[in-house]
């Protein structure tokens, strides 16, 4: 935190004069009372994103991977390069740990406390049942909670179990289950024996989790298997959902879908159905490609955002859990999430913008014509003084990637940290 | 049927000596004691899959559309090309009506003896709320059931029970709804609303069907609507299934998927949780091409119909509707389903040639490449004579294609119908 | 015309007080100096894209058509409605013919002058060799170019030496050659063949064409045809178009492309190697869905304008052919080409406020962070008073949909010609 | 070699009966002469595929990876490895070299006596310029050919020749090319640029190579990079292999294609155009998926071997590379081979069995439906007799499978090589 030898009051002075005309012209253009601007303003403020320890390095792809510097190694380093984003974007303000990846060390107080000095919290917990530890007795090769062996199940609820003691030491309430169980060829797996097995597993560590707790049912249709995914889709998230209980609910992850699929749809449905629990953001154009958020499909991001306004215009008690989830391969990885976070403020700004009345009156006119047009004119706008505004009223940079450039936090980092160390993880 | 002026048996005679050949080997091939290999035989010669009417006549695309001859153009003359069908596959005994592109006269009672003299039943009937009739003093065009319009959906409704009081006068037994209600622009469509509003609707109709009727709610991504429909995947179907009752089920198109979907795996879950209720059969490679079965992915549709006698293994009760439902653009639409019917069989006699037995020993085993080893060998094996010989002893033809064709059936038809005339339907 | 009875100046005074200050601090934000502003605005001012004669009707799906009202039936009516469009967005000065549906009578000079009357020029004229014509003695049901049958390919031969005839006479320069020809089955065509057959008759039609002419042929990988399609992708297009010689060139139709094709890059190297011809614009998200430009993909687009402005920095005397190829299925077609051109020219606006020498920079340094930062730039700023000012400076109205639907043009047009009259077209 | 301490002429004599039957039987299906039979069974006998180096040890994701035991560790059990699959399937006697994961020692003489006498020649061997290698100097993770930097670039083109060095020394005569380069996001590369710079380099290489070698140039849409590639599509592909000279040519890898792709299609034009050069097989459903050739899509399998097939009946000095290159990450790796490349077998028997004088006049007559019964016909034939016959003719076993599991060949080789030991590669 220290490392961020950059006055930012100073730095953001440079640019109030022409921010404050931007502001003034993004409310006129808006058509929004001064009230109504206010509140749009208190809303992105607001808006908190936790930030995946794993994503703190540099990320690979099964052809290998170029490490970048300075990276952080334990988990106090996770933390300090989270509390430096969120010092900047004043929106990091949580940590979501993956054990064993992550380690919780004695009762959790010190690390707690740690983080609390930065602002930070910690976020759902993720569990790890797709990798074989060093020592592992039993191999998750032929999948995890809906293994044909027991041993090897009863070996994945158990690490579930350990996973949610650590995250209750440190103030979690929910656990991120992501299951890459599932099979690459036909004919390896029983479809429907590997649904019930898992099913049966989810149940214990579900009842396992302390009563404020949430479990998050991720889906994905392919990789790291690529012929069957036992959790596949949205359907069978819910249908898991809806089977365990009122506190299991679906995560939607942008990259995990098939080519096409209407993604702002599920989150609607999955809200009109209160199952919906949480996000992992990234973008991508082929597959799972785990690119920084709203690099390529900025509309797409935007209409999702106008989904969750509307949840959260009917029912403001909405508790979501936002995280990142991207890979950083090329990036400086601090560089890439403050993109990631930014792109998402926009579209949460634009989604805000975004005049529902006249929007409904439209759709009951079947004015689909003016519908679009709704839409557009909020996409379309401006919408970084909005954004601006409310990060420098808590405090953040102007703009986050000349701030941190400014800084240059990362020679810091490699001077501190060196360049070759690794960031655990992927 | 007095068109088919062919005698099958010595048809058939003239391929005897090859055929008793080949049907000895497939059985010591497949390893099958004489028992099981004629209860194979059995079960292939009990194979009925139902007739759309509309799929007698040459289908087309926005395009355009390039008409054959000799089309029927009523109810009479569609059943009578079933019959047709059925007299050389022994396995097209059904027909699946769709209104308002069909009409029952009266009290049904001549249709229906009409067809039995062929042989054939009235399967599932289909409702059509995606285009609007001449003179209909509402539209379809911003949907049907989903129409923020309460006079729209008030009229679907009323025709959806048009259809079952129809279907019941022929001894139906099943309502299959597809509804292309959706959305082309962002904007357009509340998701939420939507939903609501067809879930609404379709429980009224469920509610009206007779005690023993069904409903098959079928899903489909996109077309009509290219941004988004309203009951778009399985997990809608079967969210809507739940709600609606038990005899409530999912209806499986094969061509309504996104690119690279595991239908297979759709299919085994949804007879897991006893929902699945019918299918669909075509082919595609790139979207609702609805082409014909098994000319482009036999091997998927075999993987398919092995979870389906996985299915019918495990509850021999099980009763699914099994219907084609392609578009015949440039092929002789009645040799398009004698092609379309041979593959499923075809499909159907290769999975059940599956050891099951083993498969699950090589499961429980991990055994990836003996899984792979025993699915392969039952597509690999030539199962045309398992499916000749269950036709020819039901009376059916050794060759469909070349018995039709030896017959001359399209010239007579296009002598009696002449060249002009257009089946009703797309 | 005089349907459009708005007074356009008056209609702009309203808004002029914000458009004013939104335009200055779109300079301001884009960091442009005065003189390249207004570089910016011309560029925009001059930009004009061709509306096709089909768009102006309602269009359909193979499921059917929600015909609108209103619409015109003659190439006069085209013409007019094409006027329409240009008088208030000051960017559709061309039409694009499509014969046989529209049809040049006699010498067309009084057509042409039609035409020139309201600003209207003719751009590239299309054949249409995918239909088969009321009386038309051979059948496009086995492809045009590519049949096997050498009477086929010798009729859309000189099908398409009419249809140059046919442009000559009113101006045209371009022919359009979109061929659905392939197949829907494996084992109906010899690709190579057909290949071979199809380039010899393009070769026909190219060396009929007068020298100023240019053949611009596009590609499609699937629908019509579900199997195959002869010119199939941009590459086939570049290998025809270099056989064929340097007045032969590559149409990139934005939705003619498999899932997750990168267009951009397409667009790049048709530039880079001197065959890139024009564009048929639209917007799709599961195939070629025709729908509103900038509907779905809005950044994209912007990349493809990026992409198109690097290619006219570099060669200012580029000539390309821009048209709008959409099918307007539910939304008023006027309405829904407002939108269309409006986005394109938004899109292109965005495009010339990318700092090229920056990113240039940027990407000599591979600074991939700065590089998305000034893309995105350019991208997150309000292109909507550039492009209002460019079309004001034009005569042209300052909000395109507002002034259409104050003018209430559609229910003048609709008393003029009445509810049942369809466009001639798809 | 000796590890395989089976019988196989009494392996293969158990089933000699069944066997004979069969092969029998499936000559009097196929309906072809016995000399037209015998010359089928010869053409299978004389079919290979090279084996990568990298294929014998267990492959991962970038999720991990799940180790095997008795892997080999130099080139010499790599070879040896390979020398066992010869051994059992007769078709697999040679190896493609990767460097720098493999290294020829000395001058080669001693590694090719060694592989000779395992009957394995040496095929096209593989550049790596996707990885950075311990200690190298500059770094790919901007690009290799494509870079902006020119001592990248003449890094990377040093090392293509260091490979070319490296197979002249043991015979290979083909460069095969695959760059992983390309960009992850919009603005971090000049598409223009990085062509142009990729073609440069591909052109000192190429003129490098000896006369009687062959550069096959690979293309891939996406992954490692998940925004553009450079050398993307068959087009860019063929576009190259033009401009480099006729030694270029195109490699086509099944899994390198966007979905939906008709991969047989652009065989069939590389083969028209005489720039087809060689294959990758593999399989795949939702990417580059690697896995086993001929486990998930085998009729698309066949109809690519029906185009090789007519491609060699056309011009029987054809000369294409054929190899396997798929990841191994569940299946024990050998298991995995030589179920690929039995696939691969079977499917061009069948391909074999066609009649395409049949075909070609079906194709004449437009006769849809014949064609396609055709296809089918050879498609739906049990093959595996004839290949079966081939393998035992020279030496191999009846079945390739069983023979390999009854010799235990995997254990032998873990007792030999341990559980610890990793193949270099990926």
């Amino acid at each position: 935190m220290d490392l961020l030898n950059i006055d930012i009051p100073s730095f953001n002075n440079k640019h109030k004069d022409l921010h404050q005309k931007s502001l003034g012209l993004a409310q006129a253009i808006s058509g929004k009372d001064n009230d109504t601007f206010l509140e749009i303003i208190e809303k992105v403020k607001a808006f908190q994103v936790a930030i995946p320890s794993w994503a703190l390095g540099t990320g690979g792809t099964r052809f290998g991977r170029f490490s970048g510097s300075g990276e952080p190694s334990t988990l106090e380093e996770k933390i300090s390069d989270i509390g430096l984003l969120h010092a900047i974007n004043r929106s990091s303000g949580a940590v979501s740990m993956h054990i064993p990846w992550d380690q919780v060390e004695g009762d959790g107080q010190e690390i707690k406390a740690f983080a609390e000095e930065q602002g930070i919290i910690f976020d759902a917990v993720n569990s790890n049942t797709f990798q074989d530890q060093p020592g592992q007795e039993v191999s998750y090769k032929f999948g995890s909670l809906c293994n044909v062996d027991p041993a090897v199940r009863a070996h994945a609820v158990a690490h579930m179990k350990e996973v949610i003691d650590q995250g209750v030491k440190v103030g979690s309430k929910a656990l991120t289950v992501w299951l890459s169980d599932g099979s690459n060829f036909p004919g390896q797996l029983d479809f429907k024996g590997a649904l019930a097995r898992t099913e049966a597993c989810l149940k214990e560590v579900y009842d396992y989790m302390p009563e404020d707790w949430t479990m998050l049912v991720e889906y994905k249709p392919y990789e790291p298997n690529f012929y069957s995914t036992v959790i596949s889709d949205w359907g069978t998230s819910f249908m898991l959902a809806n089977a365990l209980g009122e506190r299991a609910k679906t995560l939607v992850d942008l990259g995990h879908h098939l080519p096409n699929t209407n993604i702002e749809q599920i989150v609607a449905v999955l809200l009109a159905k209160g199952k919906l629990g949480g996000f992992h953001f990234n973008d991508s154009k082929y597959g799972d490609d785990d690119v920084t958020v709203g690099a390529l499909k900025p509309y797409q991001l935007f209409l999702i955002f106008c989904e969750l306004v509307k949840g959260m215009n009917e029912d403001p008690s909405l508790d979501l859990a936002w995280m990142i989830d991207a890979s950083h391969n090329i990036k400086d990885p601090l560089e890439d999430i403050l993109q990631s976070v930014e792109a998402m403020k926009l579209a949460y700004a634009q989604a805000l913008l975004v005049d529902y009345k006249a929007l409904e009156e439209a759709q009951a006119n079947n004015d689909v014509t003016l519908g679009q047009e709704i839409l557009q004119a909020a996409f379309r706008t401006d919408a970084r003084p909005i954004v601006a505004e409310a990060r420098m009223q808590a405090g953040g940079a102007f703009d986050v990637i000349k701030c941190y450039r400014e800084a240059k936090v990362r020679a810091q980092l490699t001077a501190q940290r060196g360049t070759e160390v690794k960031a655990t993880g992927l």
